[in-house]
């Protein structure tokens, strides 16, 4: 998506290990212009598909798939990070270690909120490692839900996650697929390039 | 609202304390057409006064200020609960006292974000005692900014929040007012039905 990765090289910010910061449009500000056109092209990458419902995790994932889900007209899910007092106690959980805060914490999704053979759309804001959505594709198939598709916005294709999902024959989507980060000059996948040009190349 | 007072009624579930769970629509799973309604309320509510930025908290408020900012096509920015190594360090700080999960914790807004001068609407799904919004409107203050409205998916009446509010003269609308529990029967009050008819009472 060419906005986005034009949006990256302006506003993205670089930091030692590299983090890539985009909190002025994307983790902290919302872009909600941006945000829009990002969730007409998950509809187009994924409108071929049957979607129940959207899938995403607390906190940065939530604006992209509420909006995301106005294409689909379906539900969100959001699966939540801490331990709350009104939190169900049936729940599908796992472990996620985050390696930006340096942490693992447990996710839980309420049962009431995934069924059997529901089609799962997963939508997340960063992959990397691939923690988070290894851990949402676990929930899902603890629920006997199926992953129809995963839509990220920025993928990190110097890290293993793109990699470990694709391998699974997941049908993933990146908006943006940054393979390198040299000298603080972000270098693009080409193929994330053609993805937004669809049918016309 | 009456389509959300119908909702909570049928939907909502009362736990010990006076918890008012609404994760089925509001804080789990999203309902994003009644999310969009929310948002053209708040719209219609608030047309009248400029806003520059929508200010909401992770991370049930993000959704519905992401959709409600579509209406207004101003940007979000969602206060940040936890302290992350992403994070600026160059930060409006409050600390909040969240009731339901027992605990105080930091909330952050990068300087960055808010400006001298800046009309801003805060959102958020609920309203007890009033913790996270007030530390909200201190926050926007720090910022030398004005508080231009507050938007609420949900009073709880019977609180104090509301009242403390009212009294500092902001202008707070709630969509829906809960005034009191008993055996399990909600009762809302009046006036935040007249607020959804509009000038039509």
């Amino acid at each position: 998506m060419d906005t986005l990765k034009r949006r990256i090289q302006e506003d993205g910010r670089i930091l030692p290990g590299m983090v890539i910061k985009v909190d002025g449009f994307l983790n902290h500000q919302l872009d909600i212009a941006l945000i829009q056109e990002m969730g007409e092209e998950f509809h187009r990458l994924f409108k071929s598909v049957p979607v129940d419902k959207i899938l995403t995790i607390e906190a940065s994932g939530i604006a992209i798939a509420a909006i995301t889900a106005q294409s689909f007209k379906v539900p969100v899910v959001f699966a939540k990070k801490s331990e709350s007092k009104v939190l169900d106690q049936d729940t599908y959980t796992c472990t996620v270690h985050s390696y930006t805060k340096n942490r693992s914490y447990p996710v839980h999704v309420a049962k009431t909120f995934l069924h059997e053979n529901e089609n799962i759309l997963i939508i997340d804001d960063f992959l990397a490692k691939g923690q988070a959505v290894l851990g949402l594709v676990d929930i899902v198939r603890q629920a006997g839900a199926r992953v129809v598709g995963i839509g990220i916005v920025i993928e990190k294709g110097f890290q293993d996650g793109g990699k470990l999902i694709r391998e699974q024959h997941l049908n993933l989507h990146s908006l943006a697929i940054i393979d390198s980060i040299e000298d603080g000059v972000l270098r693009f996948r080409d193929s994330s390039l053609s993805d937004t040009k669809g049918s016309s190349l």
